[in-house]
This record gives structure tokens, sequence and C-alpha cells, in this order.
């Protein structure tokens, strides 16, 4: 009865942990379609807001991490756990990177204001868009604890390459066509590079999960020897 | 007896982690000087030799997490060392990426040699030496828990932005006045935004420092409630 007990508060303890990451990448997630938002709709009032908007992200990755550092000093996690604990704590640092971009975006918005557009927007919120799934899916993967859905995350990742390297091009050929464009240009490179950092935390995160999951070490493609738990 | 002999295996599983971090810091910074060297000297051969040396630094990644793992499993680890343990977690992560970007100065340098020189490397230089001293004094703070020696790395971070910033309005400069220079002054850039990300993990590293020393999360100005370890 009291062993259940323990128990209980135990899974009550991990289910929290679970419940803060997931607030966390909700909470970076809207701050992305904001970002975005700022910058094609031109909301200067927008952008503005998101620079200061990094507190709650930053306040969630303490949260995360100091119930994580609780649950490794209190308890005595076994293998899975374990690894579930301190992903964790690897993940928020990843949530909390994503977060810093996005206030990088807005910052690039706010400048981009200042002077007329240089082109409609395509490339970058299809690239936002992508990078916010794969953000979605990476942290869906790590709930349920699926591998497939990971994996799914690593595959998109490379789209997001790709798209990068197209619209890199295209404001190049801007920028050579007229130097005026330059400086647009180089923040419209910034803002994709952003989305493309983003899309590579949410590829660290998959990579996380499929470690946490498999027990193996996929991140740079060698197995890891399992820990005796 | 028996306690003393249990406790000096965990201070030497303790000192292995250390040193298996101080390790790959080291790694990290040498694979840095190559890859300078290689853009500076234009020197091909070290490039590509330098876009296959991540593996060594992933290897040491998993093998400091491996460690730390088996340590929070096996061991039941008190506040100070659970914050040890926990930081180096993240620390090995913050390295790993470091690692990431030496290889992506060294494909910029091997781009860089199709075309001649832009212009005198100075600037470049400069940011990778501060870089490279902000890396390693983080990893000294971290050994010697000094949080002086840590606050001094957080003070760097700032001159590195600066000189980020000369270099950038510099690059602009020539790209303004001659679109030829354009792609090398990109491809500069990102050079400059490779070791401005260099800095910036180093800074991560120095902040964890402190708070593992100080026990509050400093990292974003905010006091975390102490773990009951």
């Amino acid at each position: 009865m009291s062993e259940r007990h323990i128990s209980s508060d135990y899974d009550r303890a991990l289910e929290e942990l679970r419940q803060k990451i997931l607030q966390m990448g909700g909470l970076v997630e809207e701050h992305l379609t904001e970002a975005m938002k700022a910058l094609v709709q031109r909301d200067v009032a927008l952008a503005k807001s998101l620079m200061h908007q990094d507190h709650p992200v930053n306040r969630l990755e303490m949260e995360v991490d100091d119930r994580a550092m609780r649950l490794l000093a209190l308890r005595q996690p076994a293998a899975r756990d374990l690894r579930f604990i301190t992903m964790s704590l690897k993940i928020s640092t990843d949530l909390e990177r994503i977060g810093d971009q996005c206030v990088s975006i807005a910052l690039r918005a706010l400048e981009l204001q200042a002077e007329p557009p240089l082109k409609p927007y395509i490339d970058l919120p299809r690239m936002a868009l992508l990078a916010q799934t794969m953000v979605k899916e990476s942290l869906d993967a790590f709930v349920a604890h699926d591998v497939v859905l990971a994996q799914r995350v690593l595959e998109r990742d490379e789209e997001v390459d790709q798209l990068n390297d197209q619209h890199f091009r295209e404001l190049l050929t801007f920028m050579i066509e007229d130097p005026r464009t330059i400086g647009r240009a180089m923040r419209l490179m910034f803002v994709a590079k952003s989305l493309e950092r983003i899309a590579d935390h949410a590829t660290n995160i998959a990579e996380e999960v499929i470690f946490m999951v498999k027990g193996e070490d996929i991140r740079h493609g060698k197995a890891m020897p399992e820990g005796k738990g």
C-alpha cells in the first residue's frame, strides 16, 4: 500500500515533467507563429512584444531542469525513466534555444519594417511551417515514445535544408542584380538561418527520443553500450 | 573501510567524467585552430580532413553522456555532485555543437578556396582566438568551480558580438561597392556567425558552471529554488 503510494507519486512527478516540456514546446511553437506573422504582415507592435517574450520560456526551462534534478535526487530512476529524465534536460535546452531564434526573427522583422518589402514571402513561411511541424512532431514522438514519428522528423530536416538553399540562391541573385537590396536580403537570409536552426533543434530532440526509446545512440550513427540502470 | 572504498570508486568515476569533458574540450579547441588555419592559409587538404573529423567529438559526447547516466543510475549523487553530473550532460551537447561549427568553418574555407581572397583576414582570427579562449576558460572554470573565471567568459561574449558587428558592416560595404564580392562576403559572414555561435556555446557552459557552483540559476537572471538532494 505504502509502496504503491510512493510509486504513484513518482509517476505523477514524471507526468508533470512531461507536461512541463509540452507546455514549453507549445509556447515556442506559438512564438514562432507570431514571429513569422510579425515578419509577413509587417506588424511592428507584434515584433516588439515578442522581443521581451523569452522570459516565460526561460522560466519553463528552469522549471523543467529543477523537476528533473529533484527526480534524480529523490528517486532512483531505473533505465528507461533515467533516460527520460536526463533527456528532458537536453530537450529543455533545445526548446529554450528555439525560443531565442524566435526573438531573433522578431528582431529581423522589426529591422525589415524600415524598408519597402524586397519580395513576396513564399519560401520563408513554408520553411517556418515545416520547422514548426518538426518541433511539434518531435515532442509528440517524445510523449508517445514513437520512434517512427521521430524518424520522420529527421527526414523533414532535409526538406528544410533544400528550401534554405533555394532561398539563399534566389536572394543572392537579388543582391547581385541590385546592391540596394543587400541589406534586406541579408536579413532575410538570417531569418532563414534561424528557421534552419529551429529545425536542427527539432532534429536533436527527435534523435534524443530515438535514443531514449531504443537505448542506443543513433545521434551519430553509432550504438552506445547500455548503462546498467 | 568498505564505505571508503565505495566512495573512492565514486570519486574516481566523477574524476573520469571530468577528464572526458576536458578531453572533448581540448579536441574541439584543436579543431577550431585547424579550421581557422585552413581558412587563413587556404589549406585545402586541411579543410578536407576536418570535414570528417567530427566523429571523435561525437564519440566523446556519447562517452560523457554514458558515464553521466551510469553515475546517476548506480549512485545516489547528492546536491553538488548531482548538479555536476546533470550539467555534464548539457556541456557535452555544447561541445559537440562547437565541433559542428568547426566543420562548418572548414566547409566555408574550402568554398572560399575557389576564388581569390577578398581581403586580409584580421577580424576573423581575432574573433576565433577570443572564442577559443572562451571555450578554454569556461572549461577551466568548470574544473576549478571558478565563478569569477566563468563570469569573465560572459563578459568576453560582448567583445565577440562587437567584433562581429564591425566585421559585418565592413563586408556589407564590400558587397555594395562591388557585387562580385557578394558570394565571398556571404561566406565570410557565415564564418563569423559560426564563431559567434561557438562563443555562445562557451557562454552557455560558463552559465552552467555558475549555476553548478552557486546552485542558483543565473542563466536567465532568476534564482532557482534549491533541489533537496
